[in-house]
């Protein structure tokens, strides 16, 4: 057993254990992936994943704000309305967006051939999709696959399941902690996430589907989920700019050795806690991912007159695609920062502005400071750092995750669609 | 003389001729230009322009929304409250922004230096700065040489002076027409503008000053002003995301040979289709100058619900990273074009939308057309070329223009701040 850490949100702070096992870590869920030939024909790599709980659940889930809606995020909708699920079925490589009326009967397949293969309710079952935008599921390839998808269930699937939802990341991103009450006994919530690997993540579709076998009750779940996404995922997700598919589900199975975790309780606010380390952790393993990004930056702005204005000016650095370019550079640019809160809508006054580097002051009152170049230039060379911009005008602040912007990114970025096809062409498919 | 050429803006055509002399092709204007080492030490590059008009003017400007706001744009609010304006200085190399009192005194030193050069008054120069932002302006080596700069003064000028406001751009921008009026006689407009090279043109200062010699009425030249602004310079100043500098500066001095143009008249349309023309010849130079930009696209979004969904719209698709990207790689990728719209807050129907590469549908009804990719490819391989989008929701049009983003911008843009602080140490200027 590790070394108990502390963490401290809000004016709480709860101790834990980081274990082993990301969604699998709670007691009673289990996790397969297998290769469908959905991310390449040739079937070499994970792209179909399945999580369950042995037990019936208290479910919630956050879908993307985007108006355009996949067909799997709609099917998902449906499906939560009695917020009971038993089992999330995803697949990378065919994000089944755009897809129209093909697309919805395809997530209902996938919901269908996994509702039978573990004997529960068709709408007990949530389907997930992400990768490319437009073209139709190969869903011959998947649903026929699902009842042996579902003889691999383990407690041990973890692993497979966080590689299975990976598109252009680079590495699996997985979590999960043990978290002892102070009346005696411990629950577990763990949690798998994608991203994509290199690019600005406001841009990536973003899947997080999070485990717990904590006892609590719907409306409390309700809140604590709120509340922890709000301070992690939409740290990262800047502005509303969320995919066609962007979902996070949170499942609890109450199969944790401790009594109820009663409203009111000082339990509720360890809980809250816990659900908010585990989402914060998982949204900066998608922000940090890759070889190409080589940033990983925090943009505090603090004292500004409202939260709305310190969201609008942290927000607004966070995009600039100049402030990212900097970056990149290991470039202490702090003028390219106060443009991006001049532009930001928020109600600033100039000539109060500090903004520094780490802890050291680039910009002084709007004026630039007397620092040497070379002790900030010493920060922003560093792969990760903070820029902190003080507003001096009310006591607001404001934190989002944001990197650099490079060149290999462009790149990267550059020839989606037309590969696909050409490489479906290659082999036949269209 | 060359042929006509007519343009139409919205009910109204205009017939004009192009012809040579930006700035100093309406009568009565001059120009000039010098280099002080503000852009570099060595004084090889032109950075310091005069525009001047021998007559009275009618002017009026439009500035930058940012909220950190360059001394040259507040002394420049200051003396435009009269609006008679008879000369402006402008200088490439530094920004004059978040400079405090000492950049305010700097931009009155260059109009007190000017309005002694020529004989008129402080208040009649206006100033304007492009460049880094947040150091002093070395002014020592401005106004001692503003004499100098006024004796150059030629009806030859616009090409230097176009030069010397130049920062990232590769190329001047300029334009004049020459527009006869249905009773007889002509009038001109000529105007020159910067913008930043290879850049998404939303980041980058825009200047551009616009003569005529029209005899106009301050409230119709204020009215044709705005119109023209909204039509064209706004269209690629994206979103508010003006610099700390920005200026539309237009003067008339009404040297035109031809009887007033009087409100209400036809010719009134006559001059505001024209004073359009020449914004939007030189709002596409900005957008389209620099080896960097390899596409230039127009996005036209068709019948929204409402001007401001369309805009939205718009404004999204043509910001959108990903997006950008796959313009660069010749990508026709309209799942991202989608993607864009869902987010742009926008009121869509995702099952209403189509989306064409040039004239050829790749989207229909929210999914993928028929059409073959290589059609598609062979449109977006092409350096400009237009994607609309149609919401079928609506009456509502939009059009912006945007360009690819490429790996070579980032590169460019990752080391400003400390390049120059470098350079400065080199030459023991800090």
């Amino acid at each position: 057993m590790k070394a108990q850490d502390i963490d401290s949100c809000g004016q709480s702070r709860v101790a834990f254990t980081v274990i082993e096992g990301g969604v699998t870590a709670p007691r009673g869920y289990r996790a397969a992936a297998i290769s469908c030939g959905i991310k390449n024909p040739e079937a070499t790599r994970l792209d179909l994943a399945l999580i369950t709980s042995d037990f019936p659940t208290i479910t919630d889930a956050v879908f993307t704000t985007n108006k355009v809606r996949a067909a799997c995020v709609r099917v998902c909708q449906q499906n939560m309305k009695n917020g009971d699920a038993r089992a999330i079925i995803a697949n990378s490589g065919n994000a089944n967006a755009c897809t129209g009326v093909q697309g919805i009967q395809d997530a209902k397949a996938m919901c269908k051939a996994t509702a039978e293969a573990l004997g529960i309710l068709q709408r007990q079952v949530l389907v997930c999709s992400t990768g490319i935008i437009g073209m139709n599921m190969p869903i011959q390839r998947i649903t026929p696959r699902v009842a042996e998808l579902a003889s691999k269930l383990t407690h041990d699937g973890n692993e497979d399941a966080s590689r299975a939802i990976m598109t252009s990341d680079t590495k699996p991103k997985s979590y999960a902690i043990e978290v002892p009450l102070p009346k005696g006994g411990s629950f577990r919530i763990g949690g798998i996430a994608k991203g994509a690997g290199m690019i600005c993540p406001n841009m990536a579709t973003m899947l997080s589907f999070i485990t717990t076998d904590a006892k609590i009750s719907r409306d409390e779940l309700k809140r604590a989920m709120r509340f922890a996404v709000d301070q992690s995922f939409n740290r990262i997700t800047i502005d509303g700019d969320t995919s066609t598919n962007d979902t996070v589900i949170v499942m609890t199975n109450g199969q944790a050795e401790a009594a109820p975790i009663k409203k009111g309780s000082p339990e509720i606010e360890i809980f809250r806690c816990a659900l908010q380390k585990v989402m914060m952790e998982l949204a900066k393993m998608i922000v940090g991912d890759g070889e190409r990004v080589t940033k990983f930056v925090e943009i505090r702005v603090r004292n500004a007159r409202t939260q709305a204005d310190a969201k609008k000016a942290a927000e607004a650095v966070a995009k600039s695609l100049l402030v990212k370019c900097s970056f990149n550079g290991s470039d202490p640019n702090w003028g390219r920062i106060i443009h991006a809160v001049g532009y930001s809508g928020a109600r600033i006054r100039e000539e109060l502005i500090d903004i520094y580097f780490g802890g050291i002051i680039a910009c002084k009152g709007g004026l630039t400071s007397k620092t040497p170049v070379g002790d900030l230039e010493k920060v922003v060379k560093e792969p990760r750092f903070s820029v902190t911009i003080d507003l001096n005008s009310g006591t607001a602040h404001h934190i989002v995750y944001t990197t650099d912007l490079s060149e290999a990114y462009v790149d990267f970025n550059s020839s989606e669609y037309s590969a696909a096809i050409h490489a479906k062409r290659q082999k036949g498919l269209v």
